[in-house]
């Protein structure tokens, strides 16, 4: 298995100068007993949707990871993209074509190719018994389309199962609200937010695994002087941020933004939250970082909630302030966990009403693959 | 006149692709003309302490861009630097060490050589008969000395004019916070702000000229697939971003945002003011970025709020909202004028109470060298 977005991980894995004993555990890439535990004739037919993409490649990644259990596994992309070859757990799988035929026999479908692709072979896929896990936002404000990120809401997808013959459309949140919602929704459990104000640090990443090419491309022109390609984006990014590249609405936010706004009411099942957020691309590689500021409806103190993120599946909490070493994407590139740090009590509220976090978490990963890849094990 | 910082500034504009046509022109570089009219006998004697640094080049390019007038002016470093060699506006100046003797017969003395170097030199220099404008924190919060923006506080320092044989001590705000009012206070005035929540995204610059250097160093090395140099920080900087380096404090924000909750109080000249800030380093030169969310006690929508900042002095609105072009750090980098856009009204604030706002300012020239030559201005 090669792709450019596990080029990247490598790269930048062994550049980086990260402690990695601050972090939790995280699962090794599978053995070889796990890989035979994982291909199993009970086991779901899968297949994934796009799988030359960053996080069509990270899809094949988590599964490994997570040892996965699967009967057979399809592996589906454009045309242009057939009969690419690659090597999973130790067969070789040949790239199909993506067709109204392709989903004959699929229990569970992984799509990350689009939202277009996903409008139109999405409800195929349903119709045809498959339940679709789709990392696009094509159905994610859909009524009756669970919105999910398994450590927060997964009550919203309870009705549907594996096995039960019936073909489903799941949504896979936006990578910054994933991220987002993994730190604030244990604070908001406890006392309830009421308010969130937003600023992003977003990667590469999230453009796509040409985006990050770009960028690596374009840092190496500006070292050299010479001016930099401008394909993906229409400016420069080597040593440069900009507002997020997603359309503007009429109402001054990009559609990143109102991602964030209207994903994280559908998921905590409330249309009175206020969230206000701004998205900025900024020059880092593979995952975003986010600064999220806090109104609570009852008082919560920055050590209860420390404790609180602490205890939270799928957070861990990295808040040294001696040593000044908090979140930073790039200890989080190709991590499971979501860090949070910065926990302080916010100076601009009374009390106890109000903090200030510091989130970072793997775009790929869990901003989009392994979420993913969890809804999927909550089918079985 | 040849620096690190002036070499960086270059290297970046010879590959930056950015349309000048957005900004309003800027002071070139002083013509023949405007050298033979700065340099004159009833102007005042300079001295530019921390000549070599980052900040002091730049005080250079300023004060000829601005056609300063000086009657002489003297450079001032640290004993390693000294007898270092300037050619500045066609004279040849060496450096001179910096001692309790320097400040005999200095006018005006812009210091920028860090905080310590201000607090044992500073006070000497304002009972030799200099007023001493002072880019370090060192006087920043004293009682007595005025902290200014000359656009948005200038009435702080009218009773200190240049003549008047008295010396005293007058502090330039940290560069976040000169860019950040910049933009907040035309709002202010019109509407009262109530509370300001800050996000900001912190080039290497603010670090003075060797970090500049080791994000480049360090990029190189990542491309290359070496290990990074970490000798400013103590962390990989290049495509990653981290909580500003300042040390925390005992109520976990680091000085860098306190800098912002403090100064703001005391330039507004209002204690009630409430501000919460995140301060994060990003792997950009040497502009800095800010997401501002504004709460007002008044009403202002965004179309008054734009017309306001249209014409604010030292301001420039880069809000196209279809072609999706926004301020960048790369756009105002050499630039003199902050740039502030994304306008728009906070959907997690009721009516018309709230705007969310992204300002982009040079840190070198704004955010220090620029502000501290304006102050300079105004005693004349």
């Amino acid at each position: 298995m090669q792709s450019t977005a596990v080029a990247h991980r490598h790269f930048l894995n062994g550049a980086a100068s990260f402690p990695l004993s601050h972090f939790k555990p995280t699962p090794s890439t599978a053995s070889p007993f796990s890989v035979r535990m994982s291909l199993r004739e009970d086991a779901p037919s899968l297949a994934v949707v796009g799988v030359t993409g960053a996080v069509g490649q990270e899809f094949l990644s988590v599964l490994s990871d997570r040892s996965f259990p699967y009967r057979s596994i399809k592996m589906l992309a454009s045309k242009r993209s057939a009969g690419k070859k690659y090597t999973f757990e130790g067969n070789e799988y040949v790239v199909e074509e993506l067709t109204a035929d392709s989903f004959k026999d699929v229990d569970i479908a992984l799509f990350s190719a689009g939202g277009s692709i996903s409008k139109q072979f999405g409800p195929i896929a349903a119709e045809s018994g498959s339940v679709v896990v789709d990392n696009s936002s094509a159905f994610r404000m859909d009524d009756g389309v669970p919105l999910v990120i398994p450590e927060v809401n997964p009550d919203a997808m309870s009705h549907i199962r594996f096995g039960s013959g019936k073909g489903a459309l799941i949504a896979n949140p936006n990578c910054s609200t994933i991220i987002c919602l993994m730190a604030a929704t244990p604070l908001h459990r406890r006392a309830k937010v009421l308010r969130m104000v937003v600023s992003t640090y977003q990667a590469a990443s999230g453009a796509g695994a040409a985006a990050m090419e770009e960028l690596e491309l374009q840092t190496r022109e500006v070292l050299e002087g010479k001016r930099p390609t401008c394909n993906i984006f229409k400016q420069q990014y080597a040593f440069n941020l900009f507002s997020h590249n997603a359309p503007v609405l009429p109402n001054g936010y990009n559609e990143e933004e109102m991602k964030l706004v209207k994903e994280t009411r559908k998921i905590w099942n409330d249309k009175d939250i206020k969230v206000t957020a701004t998205c900025i691309r900024v020059p880092v590689m593979r995952a975003h970082a986010e600064s999220v500021n806090l109104q609570f409806e009852s008082p919560l103190d920055e050590n209860e909630a420390r404790e609180i993120l602490k205890k939270a599946p799928g957070v861990i909490v990295i808040d040294d302030r001696a040593s000044n070493h908090f979140p930073t994407p790039l200890e989080v590139s190709n991590k499971d966990d979501v860090a949070v740090g910065r926990i302080r009590r916010d100076e601009s509220q009374d009390g106890n009403y109000g903090l200030d976090i510091f989130v970072c978490g793997d775009q790929i990963r869990k901003g989009a693959a392994l979420n993913a890849v969890q809804i999927a094990e909550m089918l079985l």
